[in-house]
């Protein structure tokens, strides 16, 4: 997608090096991270350079082809599944990679293949797509390769003309929404407004939003699905006014082996997330404030499981799915 | 209620001043602002020194005893309406007052009577009250001259030695539950934990809130209120869950005249208030940061409706209504 009218991808590889867009520093500021063998790689997926579990893939599967062509297949294989040891994508891209015959060249399709998926959700999606929609989180191109899962339908939409508007949550505590979605949509010129958390069911009791489209973390057989914490909230409200609530994610992304969402666990994270605020101070430097009474606590759980029955569809790159034929198409 | 120990409410007579506690230093500070005059207690009713309509309907009642005991009826009368011009408490407070053969005396009954609402709401919603509450927003002690309108149940079920746990809602954009109301709680000693606005359907599902307390800005005759925007998202989630949610609030909240929830105008806020956060530093100064991406904008909607059919009871000081017997009973 575009940065300042230029074509990026969030990782990609130049004459040797993997280089990877800085996601710790947007949307402040944007910056190119290279990383000139994999150990370096490694660092940057491990210190959340690169998020998103089809990005992590990616960069896993280039570190991956660094390693095999500096003779460090084994060393290079513990490294990198060591950085972020629940990412399923990642163990996936390092196993491609090190079974290929040629790394580097597999490193190239399990990215390529990812814009693809992204890229036909788009079009898949686009087709259910209303002028009006909210989105959670961040689902964009930055957590893929390019183009994204929940976005990707809302920028086909953009690029075919179409009259869109974004309502994009915030996404406390860590505002993923507020930062990447809205710097994402920024750059493609699709109109948006940040709104509050709280605000979402407000604007859908007035008629404001015509659809929801959010990615998902991990969808269950049953069509339960884990995504950022605040998902289940804006599924039931879209659901109290009758307004379609679509989910969006590769194929690779449907856990057949999980059987429902209570097989799901919940990551709780550090009350901190909650209890301080990073940004840009006036200065210009990056800061944090504490936003809390201090001495209180907080209680974070970074994701919470949203059952299938408040689904409408979900969209793969294989088609619109509804909760019945979920493992079927899953496995065709 | 309880600050380090010793009891305060938020405004009282003191020697021919009116003391008010500083409610925008809170909860980095406290600190007691002292209005030698009506003039300077209008000014702090303007800048929001006192905040919640209860709190400034008993400041204004003081600051016309001021006027009144210095001679300048006319001119107190005027200059006090203007500082909030849409607060009934107020107006109501301030024609009191005028009328009164002894103005100081009518200025303590009017912060009296609320004080005792208040503390009669806390009664009677205590046997509603379960051991884990979640509430939105600050309507406690603070926003009331003590006691508060959702937290008073609370405080009455803590006092009575029976368990409690609070889940306090964050409640971006201005961040209340997260300063005020875990700054009461702390300050009376209940356990509670500051949440992300997105968590509150996490801890329903979970089985984890047995109950939802809120306060009320305005209540039409129909049972339809108005308050801090996210509440309509918490009483939608609660309705899911089959979790009882009850409002507090006094009876001059209730407004006849006013039919229904669409007769409620919303107030639209500065963006500002969702695109910066303000907090403590590191360095102890208190500062703000841009949480959001920058050129990108925000709409900031300050309350929201929730239809009556999501309540499940009105607390007042004069009993538990429903809402088919809501005016009867405003106007025995």
């Amino acid at each position: 997608m575009l940065v300042k009218g230029k074509h990026y991808r969030t990782v990609w590889w130049e004459r040797g090096s993997v280089k990877l867009i800085e996601q710790n520093a947007l949307p402040f500021e944007f910056k190119i991270a290279t990383c000139r063998g994999f150990r370096q790689t490694a660092r940057a997926i491990g210190n959340m350079t690169v998020r998103g579990a089809p990005a992590i893939g990616a960069a896993a599967g280039f570190a991956m082809a660094q390693a095999m062509l500096a003779g460090k297949a084994k060393e290079g294989t513990g490294l990198i599944k060591a950085t972020r040891p629940t990412a399923a994508d990642l163990f996936h891209a390092v196993d491609r990679v090190a079974a290929a015959d040629d790394a580097l060249e597999e490193a190239q399709l399990i990215a390529d293949e990812n814009v693809r998926a992204c890229e036909r959700i788009g079009e898949i999606g686009e087709k259910l797509c209303e002028a009006r929609v909210l989105t959670h989180c961040n689902a964009g191109w930055l957590a893929c390769v390019d183009w994204g899962t929940a976005l990707a339908p809302v920028y086909a939409r953009h690029r075919k003309g179409k009259r869109v508007f974004v309502y994009a949550d915030e996404t406390r505590p860590r505002s993923q929404g507020a930062r990447l979605t809205a710097w994402e949509l920024q750059n493609e010129g699709v109109p948006h407004a940040i709104i509050a958390d709280n605000a979402a069911a407000y604007f859908m009791q007035r008629g404001e939003i015509d659809c929801v489209f959010v990615g998902a973390d991990r969808i269950a057989a049953n069509g339960d699905f884990a995504n950022k914490i605040g998902t289940l909230e804006k599924a039931i409200c879209a659901k109290e006014f009758g307004i379609p609530f679509y989910v969006c994610a590769p194929q690779s992304t449907i856990d057949a082996k999980c059987r429902d969402g209570k097989a799901i666990r919940i990551e709780e994270r550090d009350e901190d997330e909650v209890l301080f605020q990073t940004g840009l101070c006036d200065d210009g430097r990056i800061g944090r404030v504490r936003v809390c009474a201090p001495l209180s606590h907080a209680k974070n759980p970074a994701f919470d499981v949203t059952p299938a029955k408040l689904v409408t569809a979900y969209v793969t790159e294989r088609g619109v799915l509804r909760r019945g034929n979920l493992i079927r198409a899953a496995h065709k």
